[in-house]
């Protein structure tokens, strides 16, 4: 941590925050420039609140040097981390993984037609939901544990992964039977109960970066999963808010590269939510893949104008086969081939 | 809903829009204009996703008309409400109710020492923790049940109405002996699950604006507690994020006045957490009021450098003594005085 | 232009909306629904303030139709436009071309050197600064007409489009012997006086997007050149200011297939300015051409390390040639060659 | 400036950033901890580009200590600045300045009515722009000269200080012998050759905060007219941009106590631009001064509905006055009286 004083701080401020840093268990190095005395504190603990030394008489500001994370940290694996998911299929190698599926699992006859059509357009994974946070009360609520059924027998027919995502800490048991892979949604990013309890179970977990999240708390909550022992945890980018209101979000395809800098752990991509509309959804799955993306999210659906959700931003299957051709010419580029 | 057709679309794809719309148990009217036509829908469904339209051939764009929410509305109450916090304390009308307390319930010295002082200086409310949201395993979780006991018998001493902050169903039914009102943290503004939960109680929740949310989901948030039959929410500004870095937030004050105009709930600002550094507090509470807010929740410590948390934003005891003078003066200015 | 009235308006008050309306040129269509009147007012002045009729009594709210601008928009040339730039390169086709060089022209020697490299590896047109906009009075301004000179010259040596950046109406008589196309920076996508000239000069002009600017008000700036008579405006997506403060700014890559649909005119990216740091530049280029940009500015420079101005953003000479290679690869994945 | 190396730096990668900053003129201070390296290097130019040193090997970031102002910084006055305006108008100090006015000059009686109703109502500065922005070629222009002659007469005539936007160079000359104080404009906060020649003139500039720029980028330009030698720079907040619709701009409140924190100068706010609505000016402006303002610009219109500007954000006279009523209330809540 560094703390630069302010010009016009007394001799006797500067020993104040010296002594401050000290007790709190720092060992406290000073530099006296011309205009200013700088404190570099070093062995903090991870968590410190860096206000309480700037609301100190004589501070300017305080600059904490060290990253508040650590096992999600690119040093902590500076090769990579390439994560075996099952089926043959392994996540942050040279291949890219493309999971797709409706938005919710709606009935038997709509999960399975769609899943057959992208397990044969090459998805390696299917998505969809069974429980749906509910922003109108009177809306879809989703199948429930039937649907998790349905998942898993329609990814066992077709041979695919599945991944759902986990709103309560209640549902984690519920889940752990049928699923391969949990997803928190932006929405649970900061739900720290809930990536405690996922830090304890032994499935790989996809965490979606929140709409207003920085990349460092991305690496935080990862870092909270990781700490309770679960080291398999898949990072995703999925919108951001900004003034822009063309676009639902804002998709920051820049988080995809930073991200591979900053932390060892895959980095996916959902571009149905990043971008809620279906016409923008291949351009920017193209654009993750041409970014280093290790996974795509994409929401898929064989008559999306009678989707129960999302059907604004849902593929039609020839889409989703065009796009996958489309990702097999783009992925070399980067050394890559789709899983 | 108004759905405006692409200038080159074709006579065929704007029946076929109509259709799609009547289907949907919407009434038509259309506008034929010089260069594009207009369809005006009346008499949707509330919930409705507007992309649906979007995705159809020969839209330009679909614009919703009526506001999502209807319980939350002005219209709904256009003489405003009043709510009755209990120990005659009124929140919404000629009076401003200022809450204050620690951050985090820590023990009953620290407590009761705070709580006199603030009682002492003109509060009404008495805000404080029990349950912590752990940004870090390792970091103080909260005193849970024994620190709402403290609350209620701080509370009860002073004669100050007890407010802490709620943040699982399953804490609802253990806070409902101790508390006067509900807090909903900004992370959980969009938590269904909890908003649904709190529909169903029958006392007052306080609710704050998230970080990324603009007003119109602040109130249909506040239209989910409501619709389950508790129509006395209060609404809260708490900072929402920008670039600005400077401040840990940017609070958003014209929010008072929006929401008071849109709206017919009570409005309060959380300074602390709206600027996070104690010297920013004392403008920014000063502005809430000038601005016409209803309430104001501030954290206060008598020693805020030993503070378990967020000392950093905490005001002492003479700050908000003088704060609390400097309202009195305020407050008339918008035909108010302090509760 | 929609009205939607109040729930609570009365006759009155929409009868005088309406005439207001009318007054103003508009034909009023009205109707009437269960719970509000709604207004299209059909055949505004493109310019109009909404806000003039937000402020009447009993109006909830105003929402303009049509787009604010016309030449710029796809309904004025559906197929798209493919502008002629000369040395028998064109934009806005099934090419997609590269402009590269110095962040500034610091002499002849190494104008010359990063030239040739630039054009060995397959640049089109020969990017670089001869006014640099002064963030300090200390730093490097430029060499001025000097620097346009040696721009052409080095242009004609290696066959290059030159484009460079222009700051001021008095700067347009002077670039135009020298130049092929005038730039326009970020920080003058709103300087009106400026756009208006160059709507009268017969060389094509680049529009970047500013840091805080919407897609909406890109295209009105570029309304602005065109309705001078200089209908050649390519336009540039080069990040916007968001809450993430990795990225120097956050590149909205979406942009791309955004601006293609809403517009007719070519679309470029500038991934050195969009991230502001090196090794972020070539996976954002290679995302934009897979999102389907029609052409990108790159930042290159042979010995970055002493570069005048950024320095840090521009790829070393070997960089951008491995980067052209994996742009052969990925264009043709959207249909497109590297012209 | 502080450079953190990653934890798997090699020593001779330390030596090179040293050497490095040496290079550069800075001394170097080494910090080595338990997991990494600290370079604190003292001495550093005030405009060096920290990218220079993040992209060389084994660097993980690098921060600036030093605010990269000087001049507009409040150690250089620590005591606060007090300008005096003219007309025994001072601001800085004690007394809240308010400067009211037409968004637009539009004609000799216009301007005399309003002037004669702000003057009434205690405003002690007349605002009123003699140049408009041009956002469309088909919109009123400003009167020019003409205007500004009007507003110096006006001015004379109820003993007013004259303040216009300045928005090209070439109008320096033209308005120095009409106004009393110069206002920069948010395009143009940026504009730095615009700033330069206004650090030469000896009269005082009101600067605008761009709606995307920081407070550091702020005091960077005020930094720039200073640094030319004029020191009489008055800064003014106006609203940013943010994810938030329902107003034009986010009103940054906050920015009033930062900005009297970071800087001696004294500070404006303008909650007509800074919400665009008339009804939202009022309770603004009062926030602005409850929060430590030291002056206000408003836009005032005798007859808004035909105004050839902005007259959806200008209040009508009755108002204003009444505002002026409730701003006597809040300013001696922090020690100020209304100039």
């Amino acid at each position: 941590m560094i703390v630069a004083m302010q010009e016009t701080a007394t001799e006797e401020q500067i020993q104040d925050v010296v002594e401050h840093l000290v007790r709190m268990g720092f060992s406290v190095h000073r530099t006296t420039g011309e205009r200013q005395s700088i404190l570099a504190a070093v062995g903090a603990r991870i968590d410190f609140d860096t206000r309480n030394l700037e609301v100190l008489a004589g501070v300017e500001h305080v600059h904490r040097i060290s990253a508040p994370y650590k096992l999600s940290g690119r040093a902590f694996r500076p090769e990579g981390s390439i994560l075996n998911l099952g089926r043959g299929v392994r996540i942050g190698g040279d291949e890219v993984v493309v999971m797709a599926g409706p938005c919710s699992v709606e009935s038997r006859e709509q999960l399975f037609t769609v899943t057959e059509l992208i397990a044969k357009a090459g998805a390696r994974g299917l998505r969809g939901g069974a429980f749906k946070p509910r922003s109108s009360p009177y809306s879809f609520q989703g199948m429930g544990e039937e649907g998790l059924k349905l998942l898993r027998e329609a990814g066992d027919k077709f041979n695919l992964l599945v991944i759902s995502e986990v709103m309560e800490i209640s549902q984690i048991p519920l889940m752990l039977p049928y699923i391969d892979i949990f997803q928190v949604g932006a929405r649970n990013m900061q739900n720290f109960n809930l990536l405690r309890e996922l830090g304890k179970v032994r499935k790989p977990v996809l965490l979606k970066r929140g709409i207003a999240a920085t990349l460092e708390e991305l690496l935080l909550s990862a870092e909270y999963i990781m700490s309770g022992g679960n080291y398999d945890v898949i990072l995703c980018e999925r919108g951001i808010r900004t003034f822009e209101t063309y676009t639902r979000n804002t998709m920051d395809i820049s988080a995809i590269p930073v991200i591979k800098k900053l932390s060892h752990l895959p980095m996916a991509a959902d571009p149905s939510h990043g971008t809620g509309i279906r016409d923008k959804v291949p351009p920017m799955a193209r654009a993750s893949v041409a970014a280093g993306a290790d996974a795509l999210l994409i929401e898929v659906h064989h008559n999306p104008d009678k989707a129960f959700s999302d059907g604004a931003q849902s593929l039609y299957p020839e889409q989703f086969a065009k796009l996958m051709d489309e990702l097999r010419i783009i992925a070399p580029a980067v050394g890559r081939k789709i899983a």
